[in-house]
């Protein structure tokens, strides 16, 4: 690519974060962007020591949000767009702020805490016309898209089982009343949302499911616990799925499986085989014909198709993992908003996720949630 | 073992049966008993066959069970013991006819096939004081015993999750349609009772949970699917649980899930630490303490307990398998039959699955389907 | 098979050791064989106590085997076969006399504990034409006759590399100076020979790919260590090899392997695809066909072919282990001795290891240790 | 680190090339460097063409290495340390301008394509003073430090036994005949000098050993091949290692073993226990100790060292991989040029693979080459 890089910005991400980091290096990796401006803390002398270390201009790091938006968009070399990387309950208003001048958005997960604020996000997307993102990073494995590739060609059949599962130990323990901050904002319904586990990885899974397999969830029935002392958020869910075509599922999220770190993984059966994906091991995708011996397709490997080819950099045998699956999601992004500058859009056929992905997400945790109060009954995800 | 083998019948497993064969070998592995009567098939000349190559005298293959148990109980040196291997309509009334008789009775799994019969047969059993046991045999893996036994020291501390899942693809087209005899009676509801896969493998991952954690579950909710043209029983299950001291289980029962050959697998997880153990690859069980790197123990292997142990044939890193787990359930029957024979009984501390282990499993099987039926509700197990 | 259980006696193998009992299961698993009589032990009472506990009548439980071959080869319904399970010093004269006997033989390995020894036997048998067994009992696993399948079909073309391992850790530390029984032999050149671990597990391996291959290995090469303290025998080996159509090959065997159980591990790469196996997990069979996605097979699955199908007793997914792969010699052994009492052979298709594989063995730990002495120097095998 | 970004030039790497891309990701990914001059290809265009696409200033796009050193030099913000990703011929001369322009350098491996030019080097560099890197990348994984920490803890005893093999396929068949670049300097002695596999891969696994294990080997014996029709370097190489502590190694390097990608795996064996670690799932380290469980510890994980950390930029369970491991060199290389900017030095703690280890590599193909050729003889490392 030979055009200038995009000039990106950020919100939230400054020292002691974490994501905003892999965001950054993600950006980083191919060359496509440069780091210009940020509002990077709520604290003004973070966010300044941040900027600093990132090379960012004095006057280019911002003590908030709303001024960044103002300010850039009224610049020539404004960014062109920016990455909000702050806890869920500031994705809407910060994202709003940004369509509003132009500018556009890169969205962690999940969309909002609200379902209200979703819709409202959805919204205000369309009426922009701006390119908005959220980051369900793992479609961005190669691996993962090569699964979607099969199932899209049909070496499956049709979908029968959805297996899937994101189990995590980090809040196994109470690590919340210590103060580790992270945990903190993520077992506050204020900042999270209505959703724990459900949110922060299960949409993640749900997501995945659907991006793989092309069916849409149509209704949820949920089971969810709080195991850690004094949270009331779940931090264990225990759901099941229907899908449009019949196909069932189940999905298990967890943040107290003690011995797991990110197990995030995605089996589909269907009539004529199946397939297994693990994100802790992404270079390799099993592939088990009926009938036929199982096989383990390597990401650069003879077997890869052009759907993961098109995002692997090194060969076979050197592994690639979350950073640089993170990385596909910003290269894709960089080649939409380059082809916008020259009045192209190659939406029709993009596989970023988008603000619509984004609100499913969010129905999703919503529907788990009144699923689970009223005792484990189906809702209609529609 | 120095005492004189157990002389032991067989009812079902004539030529052209699976599961008779492997109860065979599991009482010749050790050499605790000779196979000396049998009503092996209800087709006279097959029964006959059979019983010659396996070297029964003539006059010890029956016609059928009701004649064999009456003249075995007749005769001084008559059967100690019968297994039972037919399908599962047939379990409760050769179960009756042998414990009328005063014989012991191996049972294979699921108990009956209905609901009443199990109730009944547990009458029979606890009138009758004769040894029954169930073959849920995945109890009888060494590393099995080792799962059950670090929970029970307190590794993982309190239970949180428990994860089953046992998946097959045998019936993922319909091969009953072509006269697969395994196949037919396992759909027929009046063979089969009213449980497809969640009566012939779901039994099995329910009765190890329990096995290997000590808990009961407590209730149950069940989403059914008869993926196969034509079937009225289920042939794929997803089903919650939750269980007495407040853990929550998810179990996937399946027979359509194209690449899964047995793909049982347990794992269990706690406060404190985790466990996984895996059908297909059973030497080894991976614990992962909460905290601390993983650990992946095995059979015979230095940080293996008594309970592996005890089942133990040979040297760590020569793989036992799906026959010596079987045959260490004929061997701890063994064991105790020949403690009755000397007036003693072990049953204490016995591991051997019993009647009471098969009418729980029946009373998964029928809280499955009435769950189901009523739309996924949750069901009470006791 | 519906003819007469075949007479066995059994020299060696009284309690406290190891391999007479797997030999015995072996025997037992499959109905084949009825054990009527042995010399069990050197120490009578040993022997008498062995005996009857395996049910062997008295007077057929001899105090050597010397009177053991004579009497038995007396009888009217003496023993058939004998199988010698000593240490390996003792099984040239073991053999020796019951070959003069007139009864077939199935012997451990390594054949005998010296290079003229091995020679003598093979003489003795040709000259016997009676049936010589050597268990290198890894040949009997389903996947190892499938990977030799596979290669004489011609689906790795041409063979060019060839790497094995047996790696175990048991004599890391010097329990032999503890009295341990099964050690104290195996580093004692007067009972062992002249090889020590590649004696007792590098001749497996050797013979494993050359029973895959069907290759044979024309020179060796060796660096040979005695690591534990006071070892005259070697306890870890790095050999290389040259096979007769130009393939190279590397072979480590080792005692002294830290963390290693029994990891014998075959790997063979051709021209057009490679194999993998590995005996700690003996039901899958890894194949990678060069430019294709790898494939595993499994052992009773859709890509088994029908050398493995034969040795198969139960489905894929409930796996076989160790003492199923050594019942396969057995069967196979059972099947030679009931066509041979119908005066037929089955030879020309037979692998069963024969006494020639034993000579093979010997020469491989003969010039081992003749290319150790001169400094690791190639020696010619023929 | 909030010192300005380091000013970084390249020769070698222009459009078509692969591992100068692999140098610019790991130099770009943690924001250290950034790329200011080249001269990226001896062909003019390719060489202007591929410094647009990478935004360097058509003024610093050097027709070739020469001038490119010397003017570089008399700017005043001129490059601080160049990268050589060029065929092994060519590191030798371009080394030697740019140590003595002053210039840093990172140099690709192996360190030069004859042991005189290595030797040479070692001299410049000596008498420069200036910091050169060789990028032995492996090294640079976070689970490798770890294994070198444990060994140097003691956690393994005394060293033993040190298994190495580094297999791939790509030149299974003859491509350099078609024209592959990557393929048609490697197999040419005038560009990739005396070794074929065991210069391009075995200097990894063998550098690796010696930086993991801190030993030293001693001695080599080797069988080398050549199968590929018309190669006269090696594309497959046996070889056996004595190491100055008694230690023994087996060292496999091929490139036509079909079926591997990237198959680079380190085992080493000590009195105590043992390690395992492969390059194509780096994110986790076998650790089996003596007579206790065998442990798996994850890169992120709890049981992860300072070393390991050190280098660790996401959790647990989100993998990294072959970038980021490169990327390790560079920061820590960045760390040591930021050091010089200030007078100081952070060599005695450096991990950083030196020209001493490029020599030793250099070293080792020039005796293995000899070694072979005088028909598989030890020949001495010193």
């Amino acid at each position: 690519m030979t055009a200038a890089r995009i000039r990106l910005g950020m919100v939230g991400g400054g020292q002691g974060a974490f994501i905003g980091e892999v965001h950054r290096i993600a950006a980083r990796l191919d060359n496509h962007y440069e780091l210009v401006a940020g509002a990077l803390s709520s604290d003004a002398s973070r966010a300044a020591a941040s900027a600093e270390e990132l090379g960012i201009a004095v006057n280019r790091s911002y003590a908030n949000y709303a001024e960044m938006a103002k300010k850039e968009a009224a610049k020539k070399d404004g960014i062109e767009v920016v990455s909000i990387v702050t806890p869920n309950h500031l994705h809407f208003p910060i994202a709003k702020a940004f369509l509003e001048a132009g500018i556009h958005v890169i969205c962690d997960k999940p969309l909002t805490s609200s379902i209200e604020d979703a819709e409202a996000l959805v919204s205000l997307v369309e009426e922009s016309q701006l390119l908005f993102a959220v980051t369900y990073n793992y479609s961005g494995y190669p691996m993962v898209r090569q699964a979607r590739e099969m199932i899209k060609n049909g070496d499956l059949g049709a979908i029968r089982i959805v297996q899937l599962e994101y189990a995590q130990d980090w809040l196994a323990t109470n690590i919340e009343a210590g103060g580790q901050k992270q945990a903190a904002w993520r077992v506050d319904p204020n900042q999270a949302g209505s959703g724990g586990s459900i949110g922060d990885i299960g949409t993640h899974a749900y997501h995945l499911a659907e991006f793989v397999t092309g069916l849409e969830a149509k209704s949820i029935l949920a089971d969810l616990d709080s195991f850690g002392e004094g949270r009331s958020l779940d931090d264990n869910a225990h759901i099941l799925l229907h899908y449009s075509n019949g196909a069932k599922g189940m999905l298990w999220a967890s943040q107290i499986a003690s011995g797991k770190e990110n197990g995030l993984r995605v089996r589909i059966f269907g009539e004529k085989g199946s397939l297994e994906w693990a994100q802790e091991n992404p270079n390799y995708l099993h592939y088990s014909p009926l009938g036929a011996a199982a096989q383990i397709l390597s990401r650069g490997g003879a077997a890869a198709g052009d759907g993961a080819n098109a995002l692997t950099r090194i060969p076979a045998g050197h592994p690639e993992g979350y950073l640089e699956g993170f990385a596909n999601l910003y290269k894709e992004i960089a080649a939409e908003i380059i082809a916008r500058r020259r009045n192209e859009t190659i939406t029709s056929t993009s596989l970023i996720p988008s603000v619509h992905d984004g609100l499913r997400g969010m129905r999703f945790v919503d529907k788990a949630v009144s699923s689970n109060r009223a005792g484990s009954v189906w809702q209609s995800l529609d």
